[in-house]
């Protein structure tokens, strides 16, 4: 028996019928040249036999009902069927059909009485090629740690077949990376009502006057000045998912050419795909949204570890010019770095927190209307792998990380690199972004605009 | 707005995650001679604006999260795509793979903030076939209605479509077929602790004592007297789903021969199945299992409408000789049947809600271990379809129903016929009732055995 932290009680606690705390992988993979009839079968029953590689699959919560007494236990029960699905596109299927499919086992909560993880494998892509989603709830895996299990499976070399004697090392918790969703489930231990969180909203609004901005507005945002818009209500229990790719070596020559990293071109493209998405619904707001975006705080870069921070970056959507939008982005995200770099570890932690508050009151008081927003999109950009991946001789093709959204941030854009390819995973709410799947093109077209203007 | 009646209200109070309280039909169709690539993408999308033809499809519950204030209200925010899935079994699949996924299916939750039904379209059987699997919420609709809506969507007609413009009556509930999980609903909104129930049970028992059972408990059988199996356990959320055929007209002729009905015939049939079930499993007990069975109160055959009722039965199990099985399923039922009709309404009523009270204590206590067990299994059989029925020139092989399983009452075996076949749908809970799947094929093993005896 293990104790819960209380930040992973957290995720359990604040998880409602609308906003599952899970995060997951879609993997395109090409099945291996010459794979006999059988092969999507055997990888099947391989996938139902996971829990012996992955000891984080194989324990469950013991108190599922009961989160102050929830421990982790062994799941003595574990039954495979329960957790691996194997299913096909209809005939002539699309990446159309996979996403709707996808999108609805997203939706889906896991079962709180068995291990937290379920697997699809979905076969019939055109172009010989199929699809495996992994979730795990965010209380077991993190997504960082989601994405490193899943790439663990697969190897360099084409002819590695998944060794199921070999356990691997615990990928449940990456303290080092404290993402936006994993500050959820910190401060969702302590604030259960609005009356009793505001005391602690001064306390940390007071640190920030202090500390943390140092009367630098301009470069490092206040929180609650991010416009209202159609990604920061309250949200159902509908998902779309929508995903694409980019060309890493353009996307690198672009950021190159501008002074800027590539993930200033991935900001100022989202931006644009945004804008775009807003102006087409006419509720496009005269003042930008605002991204929450993990930072590296690494001042040299031989400096062991990782410090990662969270800024608040605009995502210039008030700017009509491609290339300026890029321009002003990366002016903004270089001075907002060297102020974080500035910023002590207690100011740095409560500013964290203070993200926080608006997503963990609405998700405990569902109160949309009278909280302000602070971000208006979850915005991450993870390093994937460099080198070509196979699974048993299936040739991985692209990895969409699918993250979590929360009432008040209801997008979240992640992009993972694989190989030559930035790989988009977009997850929103139809219910109050209506065509939100558009942002996959549009994010071309904002791309397309930039590549021709520099 | 229309307020929900108290039973459909207790439908909803009563279901806990372990035991979902929806009703569904698989139904195996043949693709058309010549049908185009098109043909199941169009099915599909007529599929998702069921809900014009369906009025309880267009309805959802206004106040899902507070059921004492529930109603229904029209669901203005309606999207096909909760509703309707399209998919296919993997290369190869077979009708294992397909039970597999539908019994995944089975085990979900209907989403309680939109209307409470889905429908499954699944290709890839083998010889052209596919399958629809469509679940109601027993609050919607009960099970025989969600078959007669299923119907409703056949014609005798190859040629015939289906016409969205006509809308249908309204299927939503049959106040003349008070099945068992019906009395679960309505005794739900009662009994809320076992203390309060314990006085309404000795009320109970007293009407038994002095008008129901008359001295004669061998016929009609007196509550509490089942034996403790398997089946009679708290389950928890997994489902396993079986269905397996056989000839109607084969079955008629042993139970003309025999002087019984076609009901006594598959009652024996079960029995035999049952029995060979427990043998292999080592937990046979000595007494024999009961069953739980509607049947019909009619005196004459020209009597209007319908008078049924519930009597519980005896699956003797504890006979060995299949032959003998039947011979005592006939001498018990017809005595049961004379007796239940000398019953008042009254003493009718309160049996129906007697045999409810473990299932109720149950769910809302979870208390298994100290509540006897009333009904070993639930079996019933419904008339279904003489004639061949085709949903758009796709024609009906089979239909399985698939019904509701409860704590305590952990078996569900319906049979439906159509055409020359009776089609059984059997419902039950792997992790108590291991292997359990394999009551298919000792169904067939029982009937056979019976056929050549007779």
């Amino acid at each position: 028996m293990e104790k819960l932290s209380s930040q992973d009680a957290g995720f359990l606690k604040i998880e409602t019928p609308e906003c599952p705390f899970h995060v997951a992988g879609l993997v395109i993979l090409e099945l291996p040249p010459g794979a006999p009839d059988s092969y999507l079968n055997h990888l099947a029953d391989k996938c139902r036999r996971l829990n012996k590689l992955f000891p984080v699959f194989n324990k469950k919560l013991e108190n599922p009902d009961n989160l102050l007494k929830a421990a982790w236990i062994t799941a003595d029960d574990y039954n495979p069927d329960s957790h691996v699905l194997h299913y096909a596109l209809p005939e002539g299927g699309r990446m159309a059909d996979l996403m709707h499919l996808v999108a609805r086992a997203h939706e889906r909560h896991l079962d709180r009485s068995r291990p937290l993880w379920e697997l699809h494998l979905i076969e019939g892509l055109p172009r010989n090629r199929f699809a495996l989603y992994c979730k795990t709830h965010h209380a077991l895996v993190d997504g960082i740690g989601a994405m490193q299990m899943i790439q663990s499976l697969f190897s360099t070399d084409p002819e590695q077949i998944i060794d199921l004697r070999k356990s691997h090392r615990d990928f449940s918790k990456h303290r080092h990376h404290p993402s936006l969703v994993a500050q959820l489930g910190s401060y969702a231990k302590g604030i259960v009502t609005q009356s009793r969180a505001l005391p602690q909203l001064s306390r940390l609004l007071a640190h920030m006057a202090t500390d943390a901005i140092k009367g630098n507005p301009d470069a490092m945002r206040l929180p609650f000045t991010a416009p209202r818009t159609v990604f920061n209500t309250e949200l159902d229990s509908r998902r779309t998912l929508a995903v694409c790719d980019l060309p890493l070596n353009t996307v690198r020559r672009i950021a190159h050419r501008n002074g800027g990293t590539i993930n200033d071109v991935l900001l100022a493209i989202c931006g644009g795909a945004l804008r775009r998405y807003l102006q087409a619904h006419s509720t496009l707001p005269g003042d930008s949204l605002i991204g929450g975006m993990p930072v590296s705080l690494k001042t040299a870069p031989d400096e062991p570890g990782n410090r990662l921070s969270y800024i608040l970056s605009p995502f210039f959507t008030d700017e009509a010019n491609d290339l300026r939008r890029l321009q002003r982005v990366i002016k903004t995200t270089r001075a907002a770095k060297s102020e974080m770099a500035k910023v002590s570890t207690a100011a740095a932690e409560d500013f964290y927190a203070l993200l926080m508050v608006p997503a963990v009151l609405l998700t405990l008081t569902g109160n949309a209307g009278r909280i302000p927003a602070v971000i208006n999109a979850i915005f991450s950009n993870v390093p994937g792998a460099s080198s070509a991946l196979y699974l048993e001789g299936a040739k991985m093709e692209t990895f969409y990380p699918l993250s979590i959204i929360t009432h008040g941030m209801g997008l979240n854009i992640t992009v993972v690199s694989h190989q030559s390819k930035l790989c988009f995973g977009i997850v929103g709410c139809p219910s109050t972004q209506p065509g939100i799947e558009s942002l996959s093109g549009l994010i071309k077209t904002s791309y397309q605009a930039l590549r021709k203007t520099t």
